[in-house]
């Protein structure tokens, strides 16, 4: 049974990825490694009930495990991913360090970059739609949460020319924001309020536009989050303008096409609320044309935990090891 | 004293607007009436704390107070608002049933219209934006949640001629869907949840594209509401495509000129949000422009109750009545 | 692989009794019925991805499973268990019908009962209490919830015939109030709101006399519930008058020693949060005196519609078929 | 017209203390000061719109004002009270530093007192059980939020020698947990979740059992405090063990005579919800009798931040003054 480590254990996403891993039916999770955090996970975490030491990263050890999921901020990430590669260790990775394609453009959003010359190897793990590249993959960049609920949504429009333009409204759990205290994510903050954030340039927005142009709709999104009274869940409404005038009936045909067999796609008539795919790996989504507008109306719903993150990230992780791709998330 | 009445206190917004004129220092509350509700109606709402008994109506002797704010729903208002007008009374009516000037765009969303005959010398009350109209005025049509928060936000964009195109996604607490109880409203269904509903076509779009046309913007809106897991609050989120290249320096030239002197509309650099309107009279609005896209983003946020509904009824029968706008609601 | 169908399978409870069977390692959920609900199971319930069509009761088809989870309400249960009883079915029965031994107790808080000639044969399912009972019951009586978590706390210090008095202050998420819409579980009623209900007399607590005095504690306890804004999960806090000096070490050793190999049952020093316990059978208890008082003060924390409903019937389901007890509930 | 100032205003309790002073019909907000923060305090609080510029304490300066409303954590307070009571100042001070008569009980709860020539002159100021006092004090300990509502839930029983024992379970919404960003008050962390803490000795036992004793009841209270998901709001389940049987008549009298007249008392036949005390300085309170035990239950219900910190510390402030006691507080 290969072994994996999650690096960066003692966030919200490494952790649930520590949780899945450890029951894993064919994985063998043998550390958990935190920056500052001591002690057990589970009691950091006792709802996630893995009984592992937190360790110190030792990239030595770390590095021989047969895979690692490595949960470090932006810019922390690169340089502890190329130490664990060097090493041999199959890697997903969930920060932003190894998505975008253009160095010029990581830089803009992210400043410096310790790797530079592992981006090229790096596959981006959406996978359903990159479930090959994925499979033949040493390192793998996972999505953004938010790229990855808006990328599901938008990829049959894409790939079939029709978005002209596009404004993504996206909302988003209090999850979303990480661990850290602050003001922002304090409970009487966030408690009975909505407003959006990062406006008018939050990062996430640089992989939507590449990803969206590699599927074939060269556009500049139009990309604002928004925070939201909840914990987990996050809700993608695109409106796309349409290239050229289409239907309902084209537009079911071409989604049913796009996601048939897709066991972690579902499309709904009804729009989907993010309570319906709490805790899972998948993502609801619904299309339809404004008849007054001909605007598309595209929803997309995952759990940004999950989807967004971690179970997104074993998902990968079983694509790569040659196990089944929902073992361990379903 | 002007004397008042409520006719239909049991709902959210009658009950609160009963609260607000319950302690107006300028308006005498004499009446509250229910067609179902019976008991004392601090009974049924001990926190807004109106120690008066529902009354059947009585279309004689309620018609006979100096104005009425009815808030009976949509097609059931317009009858009676015609009964309480032919008494005498003036009218704030917080229905869709004197909002839309084209009786087939009533038709088409909300049916039969008892009183058409009235339509014409209704007023639409937005007060910030027809403050002398409203002031003339013997009926007046409140605007409804959405179309209040919206129409705030674009107006000087409007205005200026400036919306080619607009999405506005529209976000609100559960108070927005009226105390009747349902699978939709119950706490276990919308807590940790969002979802859009009334896609595609919710029917505040036709005030939305009315008033915004009379504004000067004659577009057609993509309109989504969603609901989201909080009491009261409501937030839009503009996207405007821009007629014309603009930049940051003119957007907030325009909004601080139109809205100078206006105790009601704060305009704020961060996107605002909807815990700073609680409970008020008040809509905050924020404008960006997306150096990427050229796009226009505009926030504005209220409460759905408040100003979305019972407070600004209060606003707009202070100006009928000849009273200090703010009377009663600050 | 032994077959089961969930009788009531559109509640919250019976929803996700048949999710979990649906997922049974080794059990066959053949049909899921309702009374009034009609449709596909995971229409009404997208997140439990039940693709079952609900039936109608037919009491030869559905009594010919090898065992039933009946999630009725009290009073409508107890023909129905006859019914399926007589046809063969195990049954493990949610409602409250056959819990209590005194037929006068039952008509007090219920009224009239359907079958009482089954109540001597009914099983107490509690399960960590009573296991060798329920591996040789044909019909388990489910406890409640409130009872489940108030006996797993209480359990220790009554068989050492510690308490002298208890008040036991307890607190549910709103999904214990049910499925039906009502202004109690109005988002707007339960949001931002704590109160008790059902008080002085809530007829949970004939249960919790009955089973304590069972276990070595013939008191009247004082039982008060409240209704939290939150949905999913119920703390009981526990204040136990002792009928004798004791200490927290002898406290630390009595809990240990009743609960060492429950894999259901976790010990904390830290009073344990509903969170914790979330989407999962355990409870999680903590004990503690209080030095100034000499008061003993236990909490027990479940998940009301998992322990303190669905995955404890399906634990004693386990058992009944002489299954692994936590098979399908991990 | 008084002057006052805000002396740590920057708190929950201490901005919502500005917010009220400063819409005071008969007090002059002259000054707010803070120990971190810098800029506006509506740039901070917008939705309390407050426009003053937060100062660094000056205590000539700050000493010179009418009154002031100290809002310092405990222990940082009574060194700021005496050197403002030597320029002169009336205080309602919001900390504990004042409310324990006994040194040794607050060296035991709170450590070194840095004033405590000032304890014997200060008054507590739970309004209305001890208004004269305040009307004639210099010095007000404003009581905390939990022996507030305690405290008016009990009083009636304990002046008639009711009370043989007590448990208060008692439940905060978050705000009361202060706006330091941590782990315990993270969003995440408070949601969908309830527990129990300061288990079992919380600080605000000692002022509970001193104000009992004072009142007739010299009982050594059991008391825990649990954290909801909720913003504002606390209620209070108090469970007594009567000294005597009553029964519910004379139960209703005491509580009538005690709080008749007291606008700020609300009594109910149903246990009071804290969404109907919220934004209010009202304690709504229920008495019951359990026939099957004989125990008396109590709830009192307030906002945590109004009644239970900064309106009641107004209440005290406008009775110092010489002002109507509901003044800026209805």
């Amino acid at each position: 049974m290969p072994s994996a480590a999650v690096i960066g254990a003692t966030g919200y996403t490494g952790a649930l990825a520590a949780s899945l891993l450890w029951r894993h039916p064919s994985i063998d999770l043998v550390a958990v490694t935190s920056r500052s955090g001591k002690g057990r996970l589970d009691d950091l975490y006792p709802r996630h009930r893995v009984p592992l030491e937190l360790e110190e990263l030792d990239v030595q050890r770390h590095g021989a495990v047969d895979a690692a999921i490595v949960a470090y901020p932006h810019g922390a990430s690169s340089g502890v991913v190329a130490a664990l590669r060097a090493r041999g260790a199959r890697i997903v990775d969930l920060s932003a360090d190894f998505r975008l394609r253009d160095p010029d453009e990581y830089a803009r959003w992210y400043g410096d970059h310790e790797a530079p010359e592992l981006v090229d190897d790096a596959v981006y793990g959406l996978t359903e739609l990159y479930r090959d590249e994925v499979a033949d993959a040493d390192l793998v960049a996972n999505p953004g949460c938010y790229p990855t609920a808006t990328l599901l949504a938008l990829a049959p429009l894409a790939r079939a020319g029709l978005i002209a333009d596009v404004v993504v409204d996206a909302k988003s759990g209090v999850s979303g924001a990480g661990r850290a205290p602050s003001d922002k994510v304090h409970f009487v903050t966030a408690d009975e309020n909505v407003n959006a954030y990062g406006v008018p340039l939050h990062r996430h927005v640089a992989e939507i536009d590449q990803e969206l142009a590699l599927l074939g709709a060269p556009v500049t999104a139009t990309f604002t989050p928004h925070l939201l009274p909840l914990d987990q869940g996050e809700l993608v409404s695109c409106y796309v303008t349409p290239a050229r005038p289409t239907d309902q009936d084209e537009l079911a045909g071409l989604y049913a096409d796009a996601y048939v067999g897709e066991r972690f796609v579902e499309l709904t008539d009804r729009p989907p609320g993010v309570r319906d795919v709490r805790d899972t790996n998948i993502c609801r989504i619904s299309v339809h044309e404004d008849p007054r507008t001909g605007k598309l109306i595209v929803f997309g719903a995952i759990d940004n935990l999950w989807k967004g993150a971690a179970s997104q990230a074993v998902q990968n992780l079983n694509l790569m090891l040659g196990l089944g791709e929902g073992e361990g998330i379903t």
